[in-house]
């Protein structure tokens, strides 16, 4: 955040990453390689899983059978690498910090662009992430625990199954936050308006009733506290749709690096259905 | 409920009780005079509370002040037994099966009609009431725990105050619906569209914070169990105003009697706000 803030005021020479063409357009230039936090605030960012066309068949029936941990923000057409409804200059292969290659569900590069590694039968999907309704929740008062320490947020798998598709199958992982219960009365009522950025809470205030035993130990990001006045609180998490993916161990597929996502064009405040 | 279902089938010469017209009209004649349960059903049925037009200026600004235990669905001018909104033919002098007559707090009577009590300063204020949200929640498959038993819903006195108007002022009052975390989501996206029968809950799963130290003993109405996956959600509750009304010892106020609400023309489906 702070190499962020720096870029974001350094020069007018650079472009400008408080929006999104300039967010993009400083990742593709290499001047921004890290996470996308803080990046064209207001502005939807985006989980990213790029898939050969036949495992990518059964990843859009995963994802319509899944659509709280799996919700489509865009699908490009197979071989594309610019998705126009998400900003008219983006490119799926330079516009993300870093990505990770997969070969047979293992890591095999980290790179900053897709150059090397882009072929013709790949269909990428934009998937939507917590940032957004985080942003939707603060601009109504309610504190987020792992912004407010400066962590990752904690996130479970849950004895929760997803519904298969093809090779697709495993556990659905929450995110949680903890809340006062008031404030997750109010969370639910903003964030089940946003159902493509996870929509309401699968689960809260019991975490052992889906196989959750304890909240102090994450099968991924950072622990936070759960205040005494405080329950916790459960959404499904975009870490399932790619945890689903490496267990497929596909021969071939593309993420992005936690952390740095695809910047777009999309309003937050659009995103609300009513 | 059994005398209900018998007057609405029993001959073509009664008043159709499943229209909210035909349901006045056989309370208004006195063929009912019991619960209005089940009566006209998929439309708005209100609390009643008729006051003198001094304590009826105390009373919209406590109304307006604590918008979820006390959602106005209308008030009447001052002197009119008419709410033309309500129902062409409505007459809230003899429209409600059975009334309580209070003087000094006290109940003094408790009449099928206001006839013998009607004054030219009364105002009248019809009330939201959870038969509306309860139907959506069944609508969706959400079991009620107290219907299912046929039983009155638990409610509770708070440590929760509601925000004074002149000589009101008291604790909240909740309901208690017990449900599984799940379920507890959807009932919360579901009556948060529906502000005008209390809205989304005002609390769950921790009674203790709210000042309630045991469940099986409601202040109101009777006890439900709650199952070891279920978590109480707590609702604000129409008996606030009442009590808060109660409390300040009017000279003089009407009250329907519990259970015997108003049956209105307003469709429960177009309550919801999107």
């Amino acid at each position: 955040m702070a190499a962020v803030a720096a870029l974001a005021t350094s020069s007018s020479a650079y472009p400008d990453i408080l929006t999104p063409a300039g967010a993009r357009a400083a990742i593709r230039d290499g001047l921004h390689t890290g996470p996308t936090a803080g990046m064209a605030p207001g502005f939807v960012q985006g989980n990213l899983a790029i898939l050969p066309r036949d495992l990518a068949e059964d990843f859009l029936r995963f994802a319509v059978a899944n659509p709280k941990p799996c919700p489509l923000v865009a699908v490009s057409e197979p071989g594309a690498f610019r998705i126009p409804s998400l900003g008219a200059d983006l490119d799926v292969r330079t516009d993300v910090p870093r990505y990770r290659v997969w070969q047979d569900g293992v890591i095999v590069d980290e790179p900053t662009d897709l150059h090397r590694h882009w072929r013709d039968d790949l269909v990428t999907f934009v998937i939507g992430c917590s940032y957004s309704f985080e942003s939707a929740l603060m601009e109504d008062g309610i504190e987020i625990r792992h912004i407010s320490r400066g962590c990752a947020v904690p996130m479970y798998r849950t004895s929760i199954q997803t519904t298969p598709a093809g090779r697709l199958r495993g556990p659905l992982v929450v995110s949680m936050r903890p809340m006062s219960p008031a404030n997750a009365i109010r969370a639910i009522q903003i964030t089940g308006r946003l159902p493509n950025v996870h929509g309401a809470p699968v689960h809260l205030g019991r975490p052992d009733l889906i196989g959750i035993a304890d909240l102090s130990r994450p099968d991924y990001g950072d622990p936070v506290p759960v205040g005494p006045d405080e329950i916790p609180v459960f959404w499904a998490c975009g870490v399932t749709p790619q945890a689903v993916i490496e267990a497929a161990r596909p021969p071939f597929c593309i993420t992005h690096y936690p952390g740095s996502m695809i910047v777009t064009d999309l309003r937050n405040a659009r995103l609300a259905v009513s």
